[in-house]
Formats: C-alpha cells, structure tokens, sequence
C-alpha cells in the first residue's frame, strides 16, 4: 500500500462541481487500498479576489496580515474537499498549515519551509482518514501565519512528500503533462512520459510555468519521483525523476519560450572594473530579478555594452533605477525592448553530444530569425529573438529535434 | 488609560468602505489614548455564501469541517481591517481564535469558550498596537478549529473583556441601542440609556434581537459594562449594566414583540402522570427549543390540553414527531397555528410593585385583543395573541405603560 501526495490546484477546485470531481478521484484512489494526503489551493479566483479588497484598503498591504488574509482561501477548499469526501462515505480530516506544524522562515509572502511535523497526519492516516491538508501556508516561530509565494502549494505538496517519505507526488494540474513544447504553439509537440529534474528545472525557469521551480529543485534534492498529470482525463502524465532512471537517452528533451522578459542595454560603458557590478546592485536593491546577461565589446575598445532581461512587468522600473547609475558611470544611454522572446532547448543529452548549440544557430540563421542574445547552460541553450519570430523559432527547432517523433 | 474591548459585526464590516469607517473610528478612539481589543465578525454576507458552496457538496455537512469553513470568513476580516488601520498610521495586528489560544469546548458549530490565553494580545498592547482578534472561533483540546453558534462573536468580546478585566466592552451594531420597543412599529419608541442584564436577557429572549444571550449572561456574571452602539453614529447607544448601577427606578424597560414562534396544542390528553414528559422528552430528542408551555384542564377532568410554542421552522417537525406519541398516550388531537405573536413587558421594578399583569391584560382585553397563553417570569409577562393582532398589542403596551416619555 503505498502512500501518495496528490496536489490540486485552484482551477481543479475552482468550483462545487469540480471539488466533486476532485473527490471522486481521490476516492478511486482510496478504494485502491492508497494512503493519500492531499493538498489544495485555493478556489480558483479566490486569492486574486481577496487581494483585491485588499488593494481598495492600501497600496502597501502589510506582509503579515496578507499572509492571514490569503491563507484563508485554502482554509475554504480544505473544509469544501473534505465535505465532498464524506458525501462519498470516504473518511476525510482537513488540516490548515499549522494544525500540521509547518514550520517555516519568518519572512511573509515568500516564507520557507524549515520543517514538518508528521504526527498528525501519520495518526489520520492509521485512522484509515485521507487527510487533506492547506497548501500554500505554515507559521513562522512566533506562530504567526505565512505564505509561500506563488506555486507554494507545490512545495508544501514536495515538502509533505518528504516528511512523510511518500512514495510519489502527483501535482494534477489542468495541463496534461509536460510536452515538448507548447502544444497551442506546436501541433505535433508531444506528451514527454519522463524527464529528469534538472531538465524540468530548465523548462521551467525557461517559460514551461506547470510546476513551481522550488518545488522540483527540492524534489529532486530528496529524490521523490514526481507525476504532473491532469485533473480532468485519467491518462497518465509527465514523470519527473532522478536522471539516473531515465530509461531513453535523449538529445533534447523540449523547447520552450518565454515572451515575459524585456530586453534592457547599457551601451556604451567605459570598460572598468566594477562597472556591471554597479549596475546590478542597483537592480537587486529595487528586488529586480536579471535573466540573461551578456557583456560585448562596444565600438571603441575602451566601451563595453551590457545587455540583460528582466521580467516584463520590471523593465519601466529598472530603466528608471539604471538613470542615475548611467550618468555617474558615463554609459552613453539605455536601451530598453519589451518585444522579445527567449526561447531554450533543454536536454541532458547535450552533456554528452557537441554540436547542439551549432544546430540551433544553423536552424535559425538559415531561416532569417535574427539571434539577439545567446546564454548557455550545461543542458541548456536560450536565445533571445524578436517576438514576432517566436513561433517560427519555436516549431523550427520543435522540428529540428524531431520532438514530434 | 482604559482598556476596551469593542466588537463590529458583520454588516458594520460588509465591504472596504465599511472596513474604512470602523478603521476611522477605532483609529479615533485609540488617539484619545485607550488601550483596544477589536472584535469582528466575517464581511457580511461571507458566512452564508460559504455556507452555500456546503450546501452544494452535502446536505450533511461535518460539523468539524463546517468550523474549518466558516472560521475563513472571521480571518478575512481580521486581516482586512489591521489593514485599514495601518493605512491610517494606527499601528494593529491581527489574531485568529487559535493564535490568541482562545479554548472551547469540543461541540463543533456552538462550542462554549472555556479559557483564554491573554499573554499574546497583552504583549501586543504593550507595543501599542490595536490588537484585532477574530470572533466566532476558537480551538478545541485536538486543536480542531471549533465555532460558537450565531451571535458567537459577541461571546468573544465578552469573554475577551473578562480575561483582560478590560473597563468595558462595545457592540456595535446596525440600530443605535436597545429601545424601548421596535421602533419601527411604534414611532415614540425611545432608545433606553442604561438597562440591567436581566431586562436585557428577558427582551433578547423574547425578540429583541440586538446582542445574543449567553454573552450577556456571561457579562452579567462577571459585571463587564456593556455597550450596545451604532457603528454609523457617534452618539452613545444602550448601557447593560448591573441592576445597582441602574439609577432610575421604572416599572416597565420595554415591550417586545416575537412572531418566530408557532404554537401547538395537544389535546385531549389523558390525566396521568408522565405524560407531559412523554411529550417533551420526543421533542427534546429532535433538538426543538420548546419556549411556553401551558397546561390546562380539558372538557372533561380526565383530560387536560397541553399548549406551547416552538420555533416556526420547527412546527412541522415537531407535529410529526408528536402524532406517533399522541397516538400511544391516546390524545385526542394536535393542532398547530403558526399565526401568532408572543409580546412580552420586561422591567425589574415588577419584582416590588404588583399589578403590572393586570394593567397588561386589561389593556389587550378592553381593545379586543385575546390573549392565547401567558407565561411569567419575575421580571417578564408574556402573551400569545394573533398574529395579525401584534402590532395593535405592541403600541397599546407600549403607551399604557408610559415608555414614549
């Protein structure tokens, strides 16, 4: 009998007649002899609904009374869940984050999780109870209640895996796995049975938003076999796994793109050193989160231009942040492109095979899709196009590959 | 520097502008220098409409995870309004039932408080902030979430006012007091300025409902003041206090009126011992409050007719639960009308004059109302007469005994 967490997110609960469904598939699973603990989010909307009363109260919400404004929302699907379990005749417990003890840092919207206290749902489960637990949530050290930051209810989802050494992690999600690429882009990308965490980490912070990074990052560090698969169809969906259990050796594994990013350039730069660090400081202290980086050598050898991305949503800001720098450091301007996508080709078979990144360039060059930016990683290679070429790129390389089999 | 505990219920926190409002004067208070606890319920509406997503999931909800739901509601609040007082520059924080250890017992959806932790919410006051506490809930020995029945959040208040030995306790509320009668029935109805917690108890239980019962039972045994207030004016409302502290010294504090209830006669019920238990023990086992009970000899003296009211919700039920007992005990018939009103006249000063219930009956009789049952306390008459004859009764008692001034 093995013990499963299964995760739901808020568009699998997002309403009475979807919780039922939610609990009809946790109620097969049960019947099948499973020990189950569930997680959920909060109702569809819910979060974004909260904050909005929020917004008409105060443009800077405190951290901590967001935190026990939002936690409330899982507090509703938890409670709603375990109604629905019980119209079934299942057995089913609710728990919020602290009636589990999860303990984690103190800073609110994006706490971590330090630890969890299993005994309570080690007890519900020898009750024969499935137990559903509040994702998103814990309490920091001096009991006041935090949050995760976006995707959390994944990482409590790993987190619980975890603690309660669960056999595998299921996160149903209203996507059917994880593909080659985007299938609304790509007709042919195809459904990717397995893929190694480092790749999923890869897609993921490349664009493939299915899974929260931190959660894959802790699943793989503790080795607990993830399954991304749908709320909706019973077919099995993606396998996220250790590297060493991939059975098929592939050369790529997905593309991806990314059209949240702008495109910011420093030019002209008197080549000193200190400089870039000067830049950048300035962007972490507004909390501004830089992608891509590249440094070239200007006109004059004496010059350096800098370009970076940075999410769309922060580019107006950063630019401002970047004025006063420029002028003390002599740049000769800024230059700042919101109409760019970064697209990547993740696989672990590059580590092993030269002539990827070649390929790529060869496949888009032939096919006048102008390169502007290029970073690589060992299993990784993003380049950065114009967004009207985004498409394009994406089912040339999608084809290139041959991801469509 | 007084401390006061003051608790909003839900309609005074309905939506942000409200929220603002009740900041505004919480703000203003603590400007004059007074240590606060505020109590507050869910944003209006928001305990039924989570109810209604229940309702669509089971007609059975589990009491636990109905308290796990409805705890939500109060959380929002909370959050919201230490939100709101922020904006104004008022320092507050916000506590749920648990973080401020308030315990109860372990009945789901109407648990009794049986201790308060204060140390957090003293803490709190010591760094000058406004502390928000949720009402409505609290935490069982388990740590389940429980709640304490309608009307809970002014058992909060109460008891917060009793663990911190604050100075007073303020429920604001949508009326501006307790009044001498429903004002909306009659137009000279006065709002009264001090009222005992015994005439207040009397008029709640008999329709006049501003503030639920158990609290002020609960204020009158440990003599916390009470205030009763508008959220919306600034005038003072209706102080409940301890008979001594009344100064003037009235004969009659008000006349209610209650059409909630229905009233049903067994007839024809043979005269023997036990019977009437019989009766009251199949209703007590459906969980129907019986309030009047009336036995009278019947046509013959081997009979006797037993009368009494029940909530109307609960008449069919109990009819139902009736027929089967009437038929072994072999009463006559059952008869249910759910067109009548019970008006009550509620003072202590009926404790030392006598004639009150003659001047009452003599009223109704000369202006042709008929009275149907009467019950009495020492401190209360009450009289069942015809629905449609209630607001006539009301305005009469009312003049009769002086209350318009």
């Amino acid at each position: 009998m093995s013990l499963i967490v299964q995760k739901f997110g808020g568009s699998s609960v997002a309403n009475p007649s979807r919780i039922k469904n939610v609990a009809g598939r946790v109620n097969a699973y049960r019947k099948k002899g499973h020990r189950l603990v569930v997680v959920v989010s909060a109702l569809g909307d819910t979060t974004d609904e909260l904050l909005k009363l929020a917004a008409q109260l105060t443009q800077k919400p405190p951290g901590r009374e967001l935190d026990v404004l939002m936690s409330a929302g899982e507090q509703i699907s938890i409670a709603l869940l375990a109604m629905a379990l019980k119209e079934l005749g299942c057995e089913a417990v609710s728990f919020t984050g602290w009636q589990v003890g999860i303990r984690t840092s103190s800073s609110h919207t994006r706490a971590r999780i330090h630890h969890i206290n299993p005994n309570r749902i080690l007890e519900a489960l020898k009750e024969k109870k499935v137990v559903i637990v509040a994702g998103f949530q814990g309490i920091n050290s001096c009991n006041d209640i935090t949050t995760l930051g976006r995707g959390g209810s994944d990482l409590t989802a790993v987190a619980l895996a975890k603690a309660l050494e669960a056999d595998a992690c299921e996160i149903y999600t209203d996507v059917e796995g994880i593909f080659t690429t985007d299938p609304r882009l790509v007709k042919n990308a195809r459904k990717i049975k397995k893929i190694s965490y480092e790749e999923m980490l890869e897609l993921a912070s490349s664009g493939a938003q299915v899974m929260q990074s931190r959660s894959i990052e802790v699943a793989g560090k503790y080795d607990i076999p993830l399954h991304v698969r749908s709320s909706f169809k019973k077919n099995e969906g993606t396998w996220i796994v250790k590297e060493a259990k991939l059975m098929e050796d592939v050369l790529i594994r997905g593309v991806s793109v990314n059209k949240n990013e702008a495109k910011i350039s420093v030019r002209g730069v008197p080549n000193r050193p200190g400089i870039a660090a000067g830049i950048f400081k300035t962007l972490a202290d507004k909390s501004i989160n830089v992608d891509m980086i590249i440094q070239n050598i200007g006109k004059s050898a004496a010059n350096t231009d800098i370009s970076f991305t940075v999410p769309k949503g922060d580019a107006h800001s950063a630019v401002r942040a970047l004025e006063a720098v420029s002028r003390k450091i002599g740049a000769k301007e800024i230059l700042m492109d919101p109409h760019i996508a970064k697209i990547s080709v993740v696989g672990i078979g590059m580590r092993s095979h030269a002539g990827v990144a070649a390929a790529m360039f060869e496949t888009l060059g032939k096919n006048k899709v102008n390169i502007e930016m290029i970073s690589t990683s060992e299993i990784k290679i993003s380049c950065v196009v114009k967004q009207a070429d985004a498409e394009k790129a994406v089912r040339l390389l999608h084809d290139k590959f041959k991801l469509g089999k």
